[in-house]
């Protein structure tokens, strides 16, 4: 049992949380729900891997929140760095010279790959992509955008559209000038693909078909997250992205890899792209890069389209792009996770910890269709059904199956993310292996509550 | 002379500015800028309303920033809140309950007018107003947004659509439901009015002209900044925004007021809105609702629209949403601004000193064509001839007359905002007389070079 109740929440913080639930039931308009019947959970602590809820319960958070606490919560050096920027500058207006921005954008640059030397910064990924997305546009002189379906870049018009998810459903009017394709998807091939081989063949000749069948000289970009994460953490199969990268350099199309989940640390590399050797030309960045403590996304530029904004002014900005606060944070997370190795941790806990484990799940349960990941960024698929692979719940809902197996976990005490028919195991890259092995003992338990509604 | 080295910043800090310097030149990529030719200021110390340089100059802050530092800089009931939210939660995902955004929620929809009691956060304005707008479009079932001309609503591609100044050209597809109209601007109408009364009688005929011509059942939105900001501090003449609310009712449209300028007490009031007794339907604000001091933004949202959503998911999000950090730091804010009676000294600053005083150059330097404001957000118009009002920079541009009246201004140690031909009174709303009066002097003199422009 890993709930408990811990001494360490005083009454105080307890009553402050009732109170704090009924407020937030009275004012505050809540992201993706129907406001009237949600029953949100309170939480009153965060430390490490751990949360508490409105009960003081203890929880082992397996989400990172929505994947974005790469170091875990409260990380000290972070929280520190945040009270010293405090101190000396809190904002700043984007035009005028500020240490920590500067200083953080000479650490994400030395960390991106090749030559994406300069750092557009924002506040999130949706805006991240937004402006990825006009830069593309204005450096080509076109304006189409090839995203993949089954992806998600950001609640704001266009990245909802760019979107290739339900959430872009009650958005779309066709207007946007976005194009979706299929993406490489080996489990649930649309190509009928039995190997991630002929998934990639396959795949790449479809994009090819779009890009012609679309006029290339009308598409400024594509975009892709190097490993779609809410939408299922399915990795690319061999040779795709490099595929991808070269019918993209055949047609003069720029390359944004959408690295808002992906990157920072998340996939046992400091940016997934790096897992397979390929190269955008814009890559988009948030949640990773101070762990959102303080609201930060961004986009890096490589040298060529850097290029075309040096005489010509970039029509685009926000108030607090490159905030000093927000800066101030990625300074002190990214010397935190290279001075820790949280990076190499992220790996070495894929490797040695969750792949074993689910690979586990996968020959014991038969609940699990599909487990598949890379450092700390894995998902479990639950079917119905091995054979069919059907879904136990259906794409863009829920079901009571999936919601009985995420009580399941919670009741014992681990913060799942969930989506559709998976759970993902998303921790903190620096999560004690012991607090891991706990969490995922908590998941084996829940699936067997799924194995009994396995039909086939 | 204002301008003054200070003991209190150290070498050390002035090292630092240099560095960041070089790193920002070499690794910082800028909003609205041609990223070559841009020298930019270094800031090295803020505190109240001052600004020092990276030669260690003491300037009057006369921009409070991108008029964001309504409470000015580094106020320490805000300093120490962040301080205190860091070490207890800087983050959590926006689907769990929180203290601060739950407290931040009710200090927000206890000040805004009306049924406005529902408070959906955001990263800054551009997404509020994203997401202000998709949520008119999902209440009415329609899809045109009707904005004015010579406006600012954000930077991302619906927001940037919206607005109605040169910024959108360069992403301007026409295929965002966007419609403009001319706004109520009586010192350059575009109806030929000679007073005010003509100004809001004309104005409201050519809406409703607008309306019935795009067709009503179309229109989704309106949106209007109460008092238009970057584009002119020009305030809308009487009974205008009175009328346009009866316009939006008359056709069923959603009347969004933008107020991440004006609101938060800029104008003297809470919100623009109260100085016309008017309430819409949904109200963006960003910037002083924490002074900027943490990225934070918001809609606030009526009671029949909160009603669309009560049972049907909002599709609408992002990561940040309800930020705890930012939310900690808009509690102190509000808290300090009511406890300070700022909002009732912005309003005092607007009639006793600023006001009288730019009525003073309008009478004293031929250059000055016109004055306006209230509050502290005011705009003094510089122009080669008063009888043709021929601006002293293009609309859209720059001109060397322009430049070199605000070096002048900076040169005498004065910060100010400014944009085409105007120069923008806009300080915090906290700053000490004698302060703002030296400031205005600067300003005064400076005008005196523009006086030599004048042709007419
Ligand atoms: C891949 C990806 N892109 C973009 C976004 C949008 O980021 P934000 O929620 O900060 O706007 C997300 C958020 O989950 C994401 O996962
Ligand atoms: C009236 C108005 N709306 C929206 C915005 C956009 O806000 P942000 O820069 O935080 O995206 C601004 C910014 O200046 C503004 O003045």
């Amino acid at each position: 049992m890993t709930a408990s109740t811990d001494t360490g929440v005083s009454q105080e913080l307890l009553e402050a949380g009732r109170r704090a639930y009924e407020l937030d039931r009275e004012h505050v308009f809540h992201s993706w729900q129907a406001q009237g019947p949600f029953k949100p959970m309170t939480i009153v602590k965060t430390e490490g891997s751990y949360v508490w809820d409105g009960e003081g319960t203890r929880m082992i958070d397996l989400s990172s929140q929505l994947v974005n606490t790469n170091i875990g919560h409260q990380h000290p050096r972070v929280v520190a760095a945040i009270q010293e920027q405090a101190a000396q500058i809190c904002t700043i207006a984007p035009q005028h010279v500020n240490t920590a921005r500067s200083e953080a954008a000479r650490l994400i640059a030395e960390r991106t790959p090749g030559d994406l030397n300069h750092i557009f910064f924002t506040n999130g990924g949706a805006d991240a992509v937004e402006h990825a997305v006009r830069m593309a546009r204005l450096h080509t002189g076109r304006h189409k955008v090839l995203s993949a379906y089954r992806s998600y870049h950001g609640g704001t018009q266009l990245a909802v559209n760019i979107t290739g998810d339900p959430r872009r459903f009650d958005s779309d009017y066709s207007s946007e000038g976005v194009v979706h394709f299929m993406p490489a998807y080996t489990y649930r091939s649309y190509f009928g693909s039995e190997t991630p081989e002929q998934e990639t063949e396959r795949a790449l000749r479809h994009l090819e078909d779009m890009m012609v069948l679309e006029g290339p000289k009308n598409i400024a970009a594509i975009i892709l997250e190097t490993v779609p994460g809410t939408a299922g953490i399915y990795a690319p199969p061999p040779g795709y992205l490099a595929g991808v990268r070269a019918l993209a350099d055949r047609y003069g199309i720029i390359y944004i890899a959408d690295e808002v989940m992906a990157g920072f640390g998340r996939t046992g590399q400091w940016f997934a792209v790096e897992n397979y050797d390929v190269t955008p030309d814009l890559l988009t960045f948030a949640k990773g890069v101070n762990s959102g403590y303080v609201p930060l996304g961004g986009v890096a530029i490589s040298d060529a389209i850097f290029e075309t904004f040096r005489d010509r002014a970039y029509q685009g900005g926000l108030t607090y792009s490159g905030h000093p606060l927000a800066a101030a944070a990625a300074v002190a997370t990214i010397g935190a996770m290279t001075d820790e190795h949280m990076v190499e941790n992220a790996e070495r806990l894929g490797r040695e910890i969750i792949g074993p484990r689910l690979q586990e799940f996968k020959a014991k349960h038969p609940s699990v269709g599909d487990v598949r990941g890379l450092g700390c960024f894995w998902a479990i698929e639950l079917v119905k059904n091995r054979e069919t692979r059907e879904p136990m719940a259906a794409y863009g809902g829920s079901s009571p199956e999936m919601n009985q197996v995420v009580a399941a976990i919670k009741a014992a005490g681990v913060l799942p993310f969930n989506n559709f028919n998976r759970i993902h195991v998303v921790p903190a890259l620096n999560i004690p292996d012991e607090l891991l092995i706990q969490a995922l003992d908590v998941v084996d338990r829940a699936l067997t509550i799924a194995d009994g509604f396995v039909t086939g």
